[in-house]
């Protein structure tokens, strides 16, 4: 395959249609806006290196997208908050993941069958997926500036993978020898990861071939569906059923249709997502899954929520290209339980250790909770095109909130360690050893790197009207409105320290059009100028639209409101009654007991409470964690009777406490230090 | 073996002290007690019966007991609280668990031996302990009362068990064919719970053996102990070293030693319990297994909490047949340690899931509690060895609050299930399933049908002045002084949802003694009168000695405070801060989210919150869970403000609540009815 324009008509043309007749023909004809983007080119690249025009996803033909991404090579992140985590992740993280998964055996897993190595399998019937993750991570980071010889490594596995491939296209280590037999049986699709392997496969070659150009790893890809899986398995006669097990494979092949313009790949997805009668599933496994039964007959989240999110993201995926009501309904059905019943203060999702699952509604409990970053990461990857289907701030929320907290907080600030789980509360002393350098299921750590390679693609869209202001950080953006106008966004700020951003802006030639500035919801007072000339309307959780003739040195002012906030739950949230949470800004705090005026032990967060009147007060520590703003409450601290008794009556020995002042740091750096109890939810004290 | 007396006389002559010197002559002649005892014999056996002259424990020549246990026989309970839980365990728990441990093969290991069944080895490697264990509690159900159908079963399975013993005495299941060159390895003994599982054995022997007369499982165990365990296991250079890896063998051996008067059996124990310096241990190994190293080096709890609980035991036994005053010492050292930093409101003591283990001092979380059943009745054993060498209250106290609950909360109410966690707090969203009738680990559920059916041996002790009343049920005692005065008491009582106990003290003749009455340390205002005639100096935590001449027909009433008391936790105990507990009598309460009045649901103690300044009243329910006390306490519920948020501004939402009356039944009887959220400690309003 040397053209993927050249495949993508070709193969148009040859498609047989899964969909349903009433979506089938909502694709219109946007051949026109793709060579308007050419010839507009500004980021420096050649004009007809069509694979460096994408972002995070490629919304550029989208029908049902309202916003389209940008390229991440567009977004230059400049020293401040994200370039600290992004170059650990690329100097860091990248490099150690690398090595554990080699240490594990899961490049030997490929090397194997190639008679390159004695070792046998190892790892979980999912490690396949670990090196693609990791290489769409490092296909991401290669989207923001070369690094020859993080390149050269990954260009040098994707060969050693592809060199696996069978003919007729199947290419799954795990699969092979006595276990060959198994493949793609319908308990194999259930719980092999057969699909989730080549879902990743694929978004991996889509983020290698968008940053270098090179398709071995694509191409592997493509004759992995066009060879084995389109003839196979599909609603023909003649085809076999499938389910995808764990959901991935939707949303991967819906960037591959993207990406070659091939409409199967995005019927195909449409199929798995209806679910295939034809693999009866018992009603745990429906529910664990998440798949297998139309997609748009969920309504609540359920299940393995690594699994349910994939799937909204799929389903979304499938709603940006064919408009589909049914979808789009159950995917706000679905939101409004999220952000209603699911989801934690730190945009963490998937409250059950067993089944890695959701809980019931409100089952939010702290010291419990599962909450893994993989579930994190979905989240926001679903917000993310939820965002794009609308263009709705709330969808932006939770993207920050998932990515300051629950998402952050997953990789230790040396980058070298992980968390697979992201609990709220928690006791060193309980053994669980929180962050580590490898998991055996290691999804979360590449899970992360990707993430935060792909970050600058999150920080803005277009529209027909203008350009989108979805993140904050110290940036220059460097793209083009629709119409083909050049513009530059500077972006100068302190954020999330600090909440005032200015934003100068710099269309190529004047221009009238509207800059979207998001408001996020926890913003109570905003004030927003330009030039120096106050701007009404700005609302907590909606994008202020400032429509007006740009030009070059525009200068516009956000400032958010930094007031610390004291958050409670929903009184249905049983373990949080009696307690409150601070946040500031996007970043929800915590206190460790490492921080607190006790004498330094493991067990120090004893009897402190809050006094919700009292005032919160925030400073900057450049020397603590890599500097973060700091909030101290007023509150006390219960004293232990004279006695010392592990328990005493109220009424005798009634409650003594002496005034103290918390201390909280931001969730996203806990547990960077040595072992110390941590809680998010706090006891307060009622006036 | 027909006469264990003679054997006990033959092998004393014989033995090799192994004990150190300073110890090793502190057994003083105890031949006269045995006669008067039994001369004076008033249970209607035959005067000649030794084997039925014991309890619990048999501490009837022990010199460093200041009180002796009384025949489990002597007491009969009657109808009231105890009775209907026995009479469950031994019409339903011991015959369904006989079917359970048939049907998970664990017979089947046994009689596969013997060319009687073709089941392969089921179970983990110390399943005999689950026969032994159920057949202990046979034991000790028989002693209460002859059971035909349960005797020749049991007689029927002592037989198979006794028929795989080989040649030089060896006896386990495990431990067979292709892993017969593990046996007694040292890393065998850190792991394969052979002397556990022998241990077992021995108490299931002398249980039986106190029953029945039946001599075949002693046999057996003196067998395994006199032909394998003792001549090849020592400190002697021709001796291989030992190690409990689990304890149990200690305190089994010393019951041996006291059933048999061999001494041997007590100085191996000792040894044990010394550690052998051969078998090179981790520190972790140490911590975990506690034992290995000298007991007497121990100065905190820690590790698997039913291996410390056990070897407790063992070192409280050896110290009551030897009073090395280093042994004293320490348990009173661990004593204080659990009293005051790991014991659990309900008795019940382990908090870690993980290595089933305690924690730090305080570190107690509800929810996550461990709190396995048998680590509560290895704490109500090593209590009832502590009580018996001083006659003080205080363990008195720890044995009644772990029976009451942490101990009764392990068995259902109709007798079926166990939990082998006992947790604080649950949420069965959680998906723990927390009654099951039965675990592959199946150490529970047989524990606590041993304790039940040993239960009327807990109710007196005898000393040299009188008579002690540990716990309070509708029963009659019939048994004798240690000067051969024959005593009735019989005890009529509500307790525990009354707190009016009516003692009725009837010695054969007129004869002067002191009645020691428990008064428990939860009673701040107590009554005690003698006919009629109040007795001044019943304090907390004490046992009142009313020393008088007594005649037939003297009625003591001891009148202890009911009044239900609003508990507190120190401070230390984050989870807790905050949150209160009630007690009423001897019960730890629970609230139950099914008992609330929101819309019944699984999650329904949202909100809740008790007003601590309230009153709370106290109702019995002979409808609800077999009949109980129900408190109720004013408080109130938190409202969600009209959003529906999951979470919002403390400031701007400020907590809104509804005055609520909260519903409390016993701990012990939670997770009986459908699945509910449950909480003993329940977040407080401060006045």
């Amino acid at each position: 395959m040397k053209n993927p324009i050249t495949r993508r008509i070709f193969l148009a043309a040859s498609a047989v249609s899964l969909l349903p007749a009433a979506t089938a023909s909502v694709l219109p004809g946007q051949g026109g806006l793709m060579s308007v983007l050419n010839e507009a080119d500004t980021t420096g690249t050649a004009p007809h290196e069509d694979w460096r025009h994408t972002g995070v996803l490629d919304l550029s033909k989208s029908p049902y997208a309202r916003l389209r991404t940008i390229p991440i090579a567009a977004v230059t992140i400049r020293e401040g908050f994200w370039q600290k985590r992004r170059q650990t992740n690329v100097q860091s993280s990248i490099p150690s993941m690398h090595d554990e998964l080699l240490a594990h055996g899961r490049m030997d897993n490929f090397l194997r069958l190639q008679g390159k190595s004695d070792a046998p399998q190892r790892g979980p019937v999912y490690s396949d997926s670990d090196i693609y993750k990791w290489l769409e991570a490092v296909g991401f980071a290669l989207q923001s500036g070369n690094n020859p010889q993080l390149r050269s490594t990954a260009e040098t596995m994707i060969r050693e993978v592809a060199a696996v491939q069978e003919r007729g296209g199947y290419l799954n280590t795990y699969y092979v020898g006595d276990r060959r037999d198994l493949r793609m049986l319908p308990q194999t699709q259930e719980t092999g990861h057969e699909l989730y392997c080549i879902g990743h496969l694929l978004q991996a070659s889509v983020a290698f071939y968008r940053a270098t150009g090179d398709e071995t790893l694509l191409d592997a890809g493509i004759r992995f569906v066009d060879e084995f899986l389109l003839p196979g398995y599909g609603p023909g006669a003649n085809q076999k059923p499938i389910v995808a097990g764990h959901p991935e494979i939707e949303m991967a092949l819906i960037e591959l249709y993207r990406t070659t313009g091939n409409r199967r790949y995005l019927e195909l997805s449409g199929y798995i997502l209806h679910g295939d009668s034809r693999i009866p599933l018992t009603p745990r496994q429906i529910t664990y899954m998440f798949c297998g039964i139309p997609f748009t007959s969920r309504t609540k989240l359920e299940g393995h929520a690594v699994r349910a999110m994939y799937a909204c993201c799929g389903a979304a995926d499938y709603y940006l290209e064919t408009g589909d009501p049914e979808y789009w309904k159950t995917l706000n059905l679905l939101w409004e339980d999220l952000s209603q019943h699911q989801i934690y203060i730190t945009g963490g999702v998937g409250a059950r250790a067993q089944g890695e699952a959701f809980g019931d509604a409100y089952e939010l409990p702290n010291a419990r909770a599962y909450g893994e970053s993989c579930a994190a990461i979905g989240n926001m990857m679903w917000n993310w095109r939820m965002l794009a289907a609308t263009g709705d701030a709330r969808f932006g929320d939770v993207i920050e909130r998932a990515l300051y907290n629950g998402i952050n907080s997953g990789m230790s600030l040396d980058g070298t360690t992980y968390c697979y789980r992201n609990p709220l509360a928690f006791d060193p002393a309980s053994g669980d050893r929180i962050r580590n350098p490898w998991y055996d299921t290691t999804c979360c750590p590449p899970n992360l790197e990707r993430t935060l390679a792909s970050l600058p693609g999150y920080f803005y869209s277009t529209s027909d009207s203008g350009i989108y202001v979805h993140l904050y950080d110290n940036s220059e953006m460097n793209w083009r409105l629709h119409d083909g106008t050049g513009l530059k966004i500077v972006q100068t700020t302190r954020y999330p320290w600090e909440g005032e951003v200015q934003l100068d802006v710099s269309p190529a030639q004047p221009a009238e059009f509207v800059l979207y500035v998001r408001i996020p919801r926890w913003s109570q007072q905003n004030r927003v100028q330009v030039n120096g000339k106050a701007i009404a309307g700005a609302e907590p959780g909606r994008y202020l639209a400032i429509r007006r003739r740009w030009d070059a040195g525009d200068r516009v002012i956000v400032a958010l409101d930094m007031t610390p906030r004291i958050l409670r739950a929903n009184p249905a949230v049983t373990e949080n009654t009696g307690r409150v949470a601070f946040q500031r800004g996007p970043i929800v705090f915590c206190m460790e007991g490492l921080d607190q005026s006790s004498p330094p032990s493991q067990r120090n967060l004893a009897g402190y409470s809050v006094r919700t009147s009292g005032k919160t007060s925030a400073a900057y520590d450049p020397a603590l964690l890599e500097g973060v703003v700091v909030l101290a409450h007023e509150g006390s601290q219960e004293q232990a009777p004279p006695s010392g008794s592990l328990y005493y009556s109220a009424e005798t020995s009634p409650p003594s406490a002496i005034p103290a002042t918390l201390k909280l740091i931001p969730y996203y750096a806990w547990a960077n230090r040595q072992p110390s109890e941590m809680q998010v939810w706090i006891p307060y004290i009622r006036p």
